[in-house]
C-alpha cells in the first residue's frame, strides 16, 4: 500500500483510516490484478519510482501558469522525460506510458503528437529506404514531427481535403500548395511551435489527374527553427483545454519537396511521373487504430484518477447529519452520492478488466494487416471505432459527474478534476468524432446482419458471434430469467441483436418506399443506427468482462484460449468483490437501457424496479470497500495532484495551501482598486 | 433584423443568405414574443445600443488573457458599466441585466456578487434604520459587499457553520472568530480582492447559549483597501471558469464589531445582550429565491447564446456527401445533427415561453414574504430550487452538446462556447448543489402527497393540481390517448404523479418495516425522490408552456385571469411554428422518460417507437426555419463573441483572423525552442 507522497509524515486522517480498516479483501492483490500481475505492479511501480525520484523530472504547480509558462514548462518536462527514456533504455510502450504519465500527469505536448502519431503513421506508410534515412533523424531529435491531415475546412471527411501536391516531372518534385483559406491546415498538434518537419495529407497530382489522398513529409521549419520558404504557420490560440499543446496552422505557398518525400510504402510516384496505386487502400487504416486504443486507454485511467479523488474526499467530507442533531454524515452514505459514484466505480473496474481482452484482439489485427492481411481490419476499424466513442465520452462524462460530487470544492482547479476534464474531452472529438465513428461501426453491423440473414453458418468473429446466437433464438419471445451474470450478459446481446434487426428492418421499409435514394434512407435511419453501435459495444464489453471473471475466456472472444491469468488465480475475497462490482456495472448498463428492454418486452416492469432495489442493495454491499477499491488503484499522490484526493485525506488543509499560491494573493491590494474603484468612489461621493 | 456587428460591410455567407429565405414566418414578430412584446424588444436594442456605443464599454478580447489580466479588465469594465447605469439612470432590473450582459457577456465580476447577492440581502435582513446608515455608503461605492456564508467545512449544512459571534455586553460589540481550518470561509465571491465589507453568517452566542446562525455586517477592509486587523483574507486561486471573479477565503481572529451590526430585521440582541428571537424563520429564505430565479434566466440566457452559434455553424459547415461524389452536405442536413440541435433549440423556446409565468408566481410569493405572509414561501422554495436544478444542468449539458456538434473547432476558445460552459457549469452548484435542491422539493411534495391522501378538497396550488385530478383518477389505468398538446402534458402529469406516489409507497412499506429510523428510509429512497422532483418540475414546464401557447392561461396556473398577450396576439404563423417546437420540446422530453412511462404501462411499446418517428418528422418540418428561430433571438455578433456564430457566417476567415492573436504567436521562434530543444539535439547527436 502507497504512503501519502507530498507529506509523508502526516498522519492519516482518522475518517479515511478507519475507511482502510473496514476492507474485505487484500489490496496489494487487487492491485495485481489490475496491473496484470505482480510483476507488471512491480516494474510499473519501479518504472514510476525512476520518475518520481529524479529533480529534473520535478516542477512548479502548472495551474497557477499563464498558457505561455504551461507550454514552456510541459515542453521542459516532456524534453527531460524523453531524455530519461533515453537513457534508463526504455523502449517498452507500457514503461514509456508509466513514465510520462508519472512527469506529464494527464497533459499532452507537441512532443507527444510526434512520439504518438507522427512517427507510427511514418513507419506504417514509409518504404523501408525511407525509415533507414528518416529514422536516424527522429532518433536524434533532429526530427520532430506533427501529422497535417485536418484543415480549416475539412476535419471528418478526408477526401474532401485541398491542400494540392503536384507533382513536376521536370524538376522530380512535388509542388505544395493551400489554394484557399479553408485548405489551411488546422489544428495540428505540434505544429504551432514544437515540431520542425510535418506529415502532409494532400491531393497528388501526377499528369493532371487527381490520384487521392497521400501523405507527403514536408520540412516546415530550418535549422534555426525559422518557417522555411513559403511557409506560414503558428499556433491556433487558446482552447478549453490541452493548452500545453501547441496545435496549429499552416499554409503552403507552392512549396517544392523532392520526389522520395512522399510516403511510398503502397502508392509511389515514378520519376517520369507515373502513379502506382497501391494493392489495397484499406492499409492505410492501420495507423489510426492504434491511435484509438491509446485514447481509450487514457480514457480508463483519467476515470481511475477522478473516481479516486472523490472517493476519497466523499469519506473525509462530512456534510447534513441524516439523524437530528446527531454528528454529522460522511457525504458517502447518501444513496444519492452512492447512485452517483459507485456505478463509475464500477465502470473503472469493468473497463480495467475487460480493455486488455479488447486490445489484445485489436493488436493482433493489426499486426496482421502489417503482414499484409487485411480480413480482420474491417471488424477492427468498426469495434476500436465504437470503443474509443464509447469511453472517450464515458470518460468526460464521469469525471463531471466526479466533480460535481465535490460540491463546490471540486470547481477548484486545485481539486484536478477541471483539469482531467478539459484535458481528456478533447479526445471525445480528435481522431474521430462521435457520430461520425459510431456510423462507420453501424456500415459494419449492417453489413454483417444483412450477411448473416443470408447465411446462418457464417464465420464470424468472437465479438460478433452473439449475432448468430441471439438470431437462432428469434422467434422465441425471450424474459430476463434472472440477475446472475450469464442472464445479464444475455440481455445486453439481446438488445444489441434486436436494436440492429430493427433498424435493418426500419431500412429495408424505407429502401422499398425510396427505392432508388439509398442515401436518404441512411440517413433517415442514423439516429437508429448510432444507437445500435452503442448497444453493440455495450454488448462486447459486457460480454468479455464476464468471460474474464469466470475465466472462461475460449475462443469465442479470446485470440488465445487459455483462460486470463489475472483473474482466475485471485483469492476467493477479490473474486467476490470484482463480481459484485460486475454485476453493479451490468445492473446498471442495463436499468439505463430499460426503455429498450421494455419495448421489446424482455424486462417486466416488476423487473425494472428489482434491477434499481437491486443496485441500491449492492451499493450497501460495496460501501465498506470503497477506499480500498481506488487505494487499488495504487495512485501516487503526485499522479492525483489534488487537494482533495491525496491518500492522507487533509482537504482542508490542503486546499487552505494551495490557494495561497493564487497569483492575485501576490499583491494585497489589487491594482484595480487603485485604478478603478477608488476614483469611482471619488466621483460618486462628489456628485452626492 | 440585425446585420453583423463585427464588419458591417462584409457581405453574408451565401448558404446563411439561402436558409433566410427559406423560413416560414416572420422573424421581427418572433422576436417581439420572445422579449415579451414589441416595446420590450425596442427597449432592449435602445439599452443594448447605449452599451455597444460607448467606447469605454470596449476592451481587448479577453481570451487571449492571464488571469490577473482577464480580473483587472472585467472589473474595469464593471465599474463602468455600473458609472454609465447611474448616469443614463438604468434602474429597472431587466435593463441593468440588458446593459451588462453586452458590457460583460457571460462573464461575472467580485462586483456581481455586490449587485446580486449581497445587497438583495442587506435590504432583506437588515432594519429601516440600518439600511438608514447603510445604503448610501452603497450608493456611493463606498461599500462593496460580499455574502460570506460558505466554509471549507460547510457549505450545504448552513446550521453547520463555525464561524462565532460572541456578543460582549460590557464592549456592546460582537467577536467575530474562526476557530478552526474547516471554519475559514471559503468561495466567498468577491471577497478575495473587490470586497470592502462582508456579510458574515456566524453562530450568535448570547450568554454563552448558541442562538444560531445569523448575519453580521463586517468591515474587513480600510481605506487604503489594507485588511482589519484580526483579518486574513485572500483569493483561493484558479477555477474551471469564471477566473474573471475573485472568490475568496476569510479568516476572523477575535474581530470586534459593534453591536448595531448585526442584520437586526427579525433577530435581535438588545444593548444587555438580551436575544429576541424573529416571529418566524422562514423569513430569512427569501433571499435565495431571487438568486435561483437569477440563476435559472442566465441558464436560459446562454442555451440562447449557444444554440445559435451551433445552428449557424452547421448550416455553413460542409462536411461529406450523403450521395456518392456530390456536391457536400451542411451538417445540419445529418438526421444525427438535428437530433443533438433541435431538441435544444426547441428547449430554448420552451423555456423562453414558460419561464415568465413561473417567474411571475415565484415574485408574488417573494413579494408577499416582504409582508410577512409566508404561506407560499414552501412551495416557492420548492418549485424554485427544482427550477434552478433544471435548468443550469440542462443549460452545462446543452452548451457541450452544442459546443461538441461544432466538431474540433467547438474546442477553441474563439467559438465561445468553452467560455459558455466553464462559466455557466458553475452555476450548477453554486447557491445549492443539485442533489440538495431537490431533496428539499422532494420534502414539500411528500408532504402535499400525504396532506392529499388524508383530504381530497385540499387548496392546491396552481403548480401541484394535477396531483389532485390524477389522484382521483388513480384508480382507472391509463393510456396515452394521441400526440395532441394536451394529451402530452397528462403524460407529464401522470408520470410526475406515479413517480412521487411510488415513492411514497415505498417509504410507508420501509417505515413499517424499520419503524423508528424514518432517517434511514428517507436516505434509502433519496435516488428515487430526486427522481420524483425532477420529474415534478419537468411536469411544470409542460403544463405552463402549453398554457401559454393556447392562451388558455386560467387561474390554474397564473396568477392573473388574463391571457398572456406575447403569445395570444401572435399570427397564425407564430403560432404553427411555436406549436411545432412545443410538441418537439414534450415528445422529445417523454421519449427520454419513456422508460418510466412504459413501466406504468401509460406507453405501449409502439407508442414509444411513433414518437420517435414523429420526433424525426418535425425535425423536416422545423429544419428550413431553423436559421430564423435563432436569428430571432436577436443576438448581436458582440453578444456572442464566436468565429463560428456570427450572423453573416465567414467562420473560416473569423478563425484565421483569430488565431493571430494567440500570444504564442509574438515569437516566431518559441523559447522552448533554445532553451530545451536544440540542447537535446546537440547532446543526441554527440553521443550517436
Ligand atoms: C484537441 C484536438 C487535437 C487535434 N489534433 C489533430 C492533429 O494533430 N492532426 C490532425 O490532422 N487533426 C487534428 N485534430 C482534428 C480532428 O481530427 C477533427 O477535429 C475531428 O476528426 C473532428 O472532425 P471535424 O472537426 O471536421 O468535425 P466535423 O466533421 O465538422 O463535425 C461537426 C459536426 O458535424 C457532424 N458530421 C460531420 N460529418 C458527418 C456525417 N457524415 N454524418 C453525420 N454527421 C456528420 C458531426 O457529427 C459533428 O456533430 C484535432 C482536433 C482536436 C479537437
Ligand atoms: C463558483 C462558486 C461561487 C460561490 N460563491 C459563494 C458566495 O459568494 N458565498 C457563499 O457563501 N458561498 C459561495 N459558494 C459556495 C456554494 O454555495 C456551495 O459550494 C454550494 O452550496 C454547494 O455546497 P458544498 O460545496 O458544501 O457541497 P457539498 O454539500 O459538500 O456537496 C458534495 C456532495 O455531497 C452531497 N451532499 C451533501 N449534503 C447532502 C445531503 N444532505 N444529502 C445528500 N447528499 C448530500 C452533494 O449532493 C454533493 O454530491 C460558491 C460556490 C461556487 C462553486
Amino acid at each position: 500500500m502507497r504512503t501519502s507522497a507530498i507529506d509523508i509524515e502526516k498522519k492519516m486522517n482518522p475518517l479515511l483510516e478507519s475507511e482502510r480498516k473496514k476492507n474485505s479483501f487484500d489490496v496489494e492483490e487487487m492491485t495485481n490484478v489490475l496491473d496484470g500481475g505482480k510483476i507488471a505492479t512491480e516494474r510499473r511501480r519501479f518504472i514510476e519510482k525512476l520518475a518520481f525520484t529524479d529533480v529534473e523530472l520535478w516542477g512548479p504547480d502548472v495551474r497557477h501558469m499563464t498558457r505561455e509558462e504551461l507550454f514552456l514548462e510541459m515542453t521542459r518536462r516532456h524534453v527531460e522525460a524523453i531524455k530519461k527514456c533515453k537513457k534508463y533504455n526504455l523502449t517498452d510502450a507500457v514503461d514509456v506510458t508509466n513514465f510520462q504519465r508519472s512527469v506529464l500527469n494527464t497533459y499532452v505536448t507537441g512532443l507527444s503528437l510526434h512520439q504518438l502519431v507522427f512517427v507510427p503513421m511514418l513507419k506504417l506508410q514509409s518504404s523501408e529506404e525511407q525509415l533507414r534515412d528518416w529514422l536516424p533523424l527522429v532518433d536524434s531529435f533532429k526530427m520532430i514531427g506533427c501529422y497535417a491531415q485536418t484543415e480549416l475546412g475539412h476535419g471528418t471527411y478526408i477526401r474532401g481535403i485541398e491542400t494540392s501536391a503536384t507533382y513536376d516531372p521536370q524538376t522530380e518534385e512535388f509542388i505544395l500548395n493551400s489554394p484557399s483559406i479553408s485548405s489551411i491546415k488546422w489544428w495540428i498538434g505540434g505544429l504551432g511551435k514544437t515540431a520542425n518537419y510535418a506529415l502532409i495529407l494532400a491531393q497528388l497530382y501526377t499528369d493532371d489527374v487527381n490520384r487521392g489522398v497521400h501523405a507527403f513529409l514536408v520540412q516546415i521549419r530550418d535549422h534555426n527553427h525559422m518557417p522555411m520558404q513559403g511557409i506560414t504557420l503558428g499556433d491556433i490560440g487558446p482552447k478549453l483545454g490541452l493548452n500545453s499543446v501547441d496545435n496549429g496552422f499552416l499554409k503552403l505557398s507552392h512549396v517544392r519537396i523532392p520526389r522520395n518525400n512522399m510516403l511510398m510504402r503502397y502508392s509511389k510516384v515514378l520519376k517520369d511521373g507515373t502513379f502506382v496505386a497501391p494493392s489495397n487502400t484499406r492499409l492505410l487504416y492501420g495507423g489510426m487504430l492504434q491511435a484509438r486504443i491509446d485514447l481509450s486507454d487514457d480514457a480508463i485511467y483519467v476515470i481511475c484518477l477522478s473516481i479516486t479523488v472523490v472517493i476519497r474526499y466523499s469519506c473525509v467530507r462530512l456534510q447534513c447529519s441524516m439523524q437530528n442533531d446527531q454528528a454529522e454524515c460522511q457525504i458517502v452514505s447518501y444513496q444519492t452520492q452512492q447512485n452517483k459514484l459507485f456505478p463509475i466505480l464500477s465502470s473503472a473496474y469493468a473497463y480495467r478488466l475487460a480493455f486488455p481482452a479488447i486490445n489484445q484482439w485489436l493488436t493482433s489485427a493489426t499486426n496482421m494487416v502489417d503482414q499484409g492481411d487485411v480480413s480482420d481490419l474491417g471488424e477492427a476499424h468498426a469495434l476500436s471505432s465504437a470503443m474509443k466513442v464509447l469511453l472517450t465520452t464515458k470518460s468526460a462524462n464521469f469525471v463531471e459527474t466526479c466533480r460535481l460530487s465535490c460540491g463546490g470544492h471540486g470547481y477548484l482547479d486545485g481539486s484536478s478534476l477541471p483539469v482531467f476534464y478539459r484535458n481528456i474531452v478533447a479526445t471525445v472529438t480528435a481522431e474521430g468524432e462521435v457520430s461520425v465513428l459510431l456510423l462507420q461501426t453501424a456500415r459494419f453491423l449492417v453489413k454483417t446482419f444483412v450477411k448473416l440473414q443470408q447465411s446462418s453458418n457464417m464465420q464470424l468473429s468472437p465479438f460478433t458471434s452473439y449475432l448468430l446466437n441471439q438470431s437462432r433464438a428469434r422467434n422465441e419471445p425471450k424474459k430476463l430469467s434472472s440477475f446472475n451474470l450469464e442472464s445479464l450478459v444475455d440481455a445486453y446481446q439481446y438488445r444489441s441483436y434486436r436494436l440492429l434487426s430493427a433498424v435493418c428492418e426500419r431500412m429495408n421499409t424505407l429502401n422499398a418506399k425510396e427505392r432508388a435514394n439509398k442515401f436518404y434512407v441512411w440517413n433517415a435511419c442514423s439516429v437508429d443506427l448510432v444507437h445500435s453501435s452503442l448497444a453493440h459495444i455495450e454488448c462486447v464489453i459486457a460480454t468479455v468482462l464476464v468471460q474474464q471473471l469466470s475465466g472462461n475466456s475460449n475462443n469465442n472472444v479470446m485470440t488465445s484460449s487459455s483462460p486470463s491469468p489475472s483473474c482466475l488465480s485471485c483469492s476467493s475475497d477479490v473474486r467476490r468483490v470484482l463480481t459484485n462490482l460486475c454485476r453493479l456495472y451490468l445492473l446498471n448498463g442495463l436499468f439505463e437501457s430499460s426503455a429498450d428492454l421494455l419495448q421489446f418486452s424482455y424486462l417486466d416492469p416488476d423487473q425494472v424496479t428489482s434491477m434499481k432495489l437491486e443496485m441500491y442493495n449492492l451499493y450497501d454491499v460495496i460501501r465498506p470497500d470503497v477506499v480500498s477499491l481506488v487505494d487499488a488503484m495504487d495512485f501516487d499522490d503526485r499522479h492525483l495532484k489534488s487537494v482533495l484526493g491525496t491518500y492522507c485525506g487533509h482537504v482542508y488543509e490542503e486546499l487552505y495551501q494551495w490557494a495561497q499560491k493564487s497569483k492575485l494573493n501576490e499583491t494585497q491590494v489589487h491594482p484595480s482598486f487603485h485604478k478603478y474603484v477608488k476614483p469611482t468612489r471619488e466621483l460618486f461621493v462628489s456628485k452626492m
